[in-house]
């Protein structure tokens, strides 16, 4: 199989950073250029980053020796495909330029997410929404993730969704750094500390999860229509977002048909087969006190979702607590298992050289 | 003023420490007993004290030379009062032969919280429980703090119920290791990590509230109608809790009705000019990511609740943060300052000599 | 007594914050000037501060209607004395036109501390070092705090040196992040995790503390002899600086004559009865696991020195630990201690009106 | 190859836990016996480590359904060797027991380490120690690890005290808190505070080495005579003790013969190809600020030993900062690695069936 050409868009950041880690002999794709600010650009990735890489593994050799260039969609011409790790200052117009020359761009930002015909994609949950993509005027589309918070809340809302149907979410988020990117937060304002804010996070994690659970309807998605509350936090963690979720469904489950439903849960990448498809995509853990960050973060390579404590809610339904790792399956895991989709679907083909 | 004699129990616990370091030089109580477990008994505070004391301020120069006792209600004659800060194994069964005996308990443990005639008692909020005491058989008397994790959110509520009525609360908290005493919570299980899950604590959440906003009634106390959901989780942080909270109410309050309650309340301490009531008690925050446990655990030597972040709530109508000092206002100041209450009212009096 | 006027430039950095905080009611001055960038300059310290005020007290009332103005010795005509929390990129110059202006620098930066005739003043160590300033050519004269790792250690070592000659020193440091600044460290780097790294710390370290117990001599400070080999190393504790000392004396002691030299040791601020002067200076811990910052720091509202493990150390004499804190003792209240020194000896004058 | 039996002794605690994970599918080894304390006996391995285990992956399938038994020699028959992460408070005997009975025991306990006939194996530094084991008595024989501190800062001196010689050391660790087992170092001791002492931890530090690089003479193991000053401290660190070292030698090496004394190190485990030999046994990092427990833990899956920051040492000759870790390369992973040197050469075989 012939490797499709991509590039990493805001490499040096911590999307980018982890997007360059798993694209390492990654078998779809072949990353071609490694793109970021001027500051960056002109030096290789090694020098730039020998003392900004933050991942706990090395740079990978690929990536060592490749000289960074500044965004710029022509200069981009082997590309099929870009994955943006972009800050959002300056996300949305690159995004559109690069939609624009041809490129199919893999987003993180929230630039593009509530635009009509763009899909929030997470592979497992709506795949359907890529027909989308054919109402989207650009000959490269936009896809974006959802935010990094509700990306696991999401993925499990949506079998429940499928069968119960849901009615209201409230949603309790405990934030890691690394959300934050790099230099992010101060250690001064989270060592032994909780921050009960992050600025447009409630606003975000209130809407897309809907859209995301939401159906195409000619030219647009449609959200789907219950109603979230959301408080998000900052706390003392590296990795992993823990959300308590507390919701209310149409027709109210049993416990045993909750979990039945979260057991059996499987998405088109574990049908395709797709590289970094997680196996199984949502773990129940029965312990009394998990999931936890520590301990179970890396399940999956960090793709997985857990979920642990259900248990019923004495005004809603039922609750429980999900985690899910932000800067993997909140962000560049969940893109690049975007792009696999896109690839095995046929939405996405290498240049013919 | 002659002062009333006093007894800490489990003294040599976390709440006991916060004990003797607030009992220092009080106006109102003297400290004749310090009573912990057979293995400190016979030796001085000091002694036993040396590597176990973790209030960052010195060992109170009057409790140093003290001998510590086991708890033993007929040796304990000259008190009238006892600060419990017993561990629930045991507090249950001392407390109520301290009341046979004639001494009255101010509690810290959950044992007798639930018992119909015993108030859980918050000075500011329902200073009238005090009438059910004569309800009480025992010839001395027990009062309980609530838990240290709903102290805040319960002051938070009062003004509020009584204006516009409260119909239902989610509350989601962000909890200190101090609340698990020492050793309490492994480091291993803390450092870099969240645990969503402490044993007991939301169901103690989810009741304790209604009964210290209900309403004395014959000879017990029924508590106010309102439903409460529950999310309980432990942070690496050293004092203070953080509680996030959502909810509903019989007649909604617009934001300005809010933040005035929040202004202009006050209790019977403030009004009594107790030496530990706070002034304010509540303390209303306008910055956009307060309160913080480490900017604001220490706002009126930790007995003010601090709150922030007032703003609408997508399914119920008002959400906010609230911060309490769980070993200060959530344990031994909070019972320190009912006692002062107790004293004020006539319902203790020093033993005439 | 007529209060001096001072001036406080760097106003809204981490050590500004806590000169404003200490300077609250003080006996001796009356802050007329709050400096910063041109970036806060014009508003009041109130809202600049409103979401950068990191220690956790309030803003104290008399700062906050206090409208910042840019470091310009012509305009601050009114104050005697300046006390600098600048950044060093900046310090030396502003500090330099402040002095030919005729107002007195009490400095916490590096830029001034290693010219010949500026002394590195620690207000119980070398107050006889204040005789330098007459050689001083500018109208107001400048005086430097030492950097704050080796506070600590040169004051332990003070008494030593003066009874048994020091030889050698080895310095291993684990210091707070608020001896970075604000923002500072990033959480991602030090959460979890140390940096075995300081930039430029080491070389501050290892010759500081000899030009503080160095000697006046004609027209300029002459260093003790000693050498120093110096670690510094962050670690992930708020304030206060931790230091493991060996050392090796010219006439080795008995420990209890350390101790002895450590406890009977007082100097001029003890018996100017200065405002700040800490009771003891120095407190020696006895049990076997301190000092420790979260139990030691805040000792003598933080002016105190603690230490504690004297032990023999196997290659040199003794080894032993020292706590201090970096921005009260380390930084601001070390330099408000140096200027009560000043007026008291008589170096500075209020301002005939 | 048929794979050689063994036991676990301690097998629910921290390093026991390590080893159950480090010995799935290991290609020498095959665990028959899981031992533990009376607590556990009796009960599935998986039962027991349900709210026990700590480490970030799963529990082996393996090890799930064993059956868990306390240590008796007698009924550990099939073994042939035992690793043991025995408590220190019984170790000793229970080791003694084990090799009377014919199984070699690899332990991670202090208790032999100092005996004249017991090796602290360190398999790419002291292979030639193991021809000690002829003067054991027993049959089975014992060999030890080193202290988890000094691993790491061995393993740096080992290539240099071949070729320069070294006189004497310093060392000054910053310790993780797995370090001490769960539960361990209580969080309310550690978050946010540094603990300058461990106890007999020093002690360990300032023999473990010199006995390691020694040689043996007739029927003892002579330390090798160069001095230590050790300062232990704990930090709230999870694993990954860093340790700076200051260093003198006989014959002053120039930094560049340390860099390729370094680069160039490799010993028996590599040459052999010993399934858990690291590759390189040593890195040097170039960076200003490294090695850093966060960044550089997971080096050659935690058994490469890394090194930076190595710098002209105003007192002694050069200084460095070591990391290492601690419940791998400093215990189970090390004790792992020993046992296969053992297979390999010959001094352990599986009992023929």
């Amino acid at each position: 199989m012939e490797k499709t050409k991509v590039a990493v868009l805001g490499a040096t950041g911590s999307v980018g950073q982890r997007f360059i880690q798993l694209l390492d002999n990654h078998p779809y794709f072949e990353v071609a250029y490694l793109q970021a600010s001027e500051k960056s650009a002109g030096q290789t990735y090694g020098q730039v980053m020998q003392s900004r890489w933050k991942v706990s593994s090395q740079i990978p050799e690929y990536a060592r020796g490749m000289v960074i260039t500044t965004p710029n969609s022509k200069e981009t011409k082997e590309a099929v495909l870009a994955f943006s790790g972009l800050d959002s200052s300056i996300a949305g117009e690159v995004e559109t330029q690069y939609a624009e020359a041809g490129i199919t761009i893999i987003s993180n930002s929230k630039n593009h997410r509530m635009d009509p015909n763009v899909p929030i994609l997470s592979a497992e949950v709506n795949p359907e929404h890529l027909e989308i993509l054919a109402k989207q005027s650009t000959p490269g589309k936009i896809i974006t993730n959802s935010n990094c918070t509700i990306m696991g809340v999401t993925i499990s809302l949506k079998p429940l969704q499928d069968l119960f149907g849901i009615e209201t979410v409230f949603l309790f988020s405990m934030q890691a750094v690394s959300g934050a990117g790099y230099p992010g937060v101060p250690s001064m304002d989270i060592l032994g500390n909780v921050v009960p804010h992050i600025g447009g996070e409630e606003e975000k994690a209130e809407i897309e999860p809907q859209k995301c659970l939401g159906k195409v309807e000619g030219d647009r998605i449609v959200s789907a229509d219950f109603k979230i509350s959301a408080h998000c936090n900052r706390v003392a963690v590296f990795d992993g977002h823990t959300v308590c979720v507390s919701a209310k469904f149409k027709k109210k489950p049993l416990d045993s048909e909750i979990l039945e439903a979260w057991r059996y849960f499987s998405g088109e990448p574990q049908k395709l087969g797709l590289p970094n498809a997680p196996n199984p995509p949502i773990l129940y853990r029965e312990e009394a006190d998990r999931p936890q960050p520590r301990l179970d973060l890396e399940t999956g390579n960090g793709m997985t979702t857990v979920i642990g404590r259900l248990r019923p809610d004495p005004i809603l339904d039922w609750k429980w607590v999900v985690l899910s790792h932000n800067t993997i399956r909140g962000a560049a895991g969940a893109a690049i298992l975007n792009a696999e989709l896109l690839i095995k679907k046929g939405y996405v083909r290498p240049k013919s050289s």
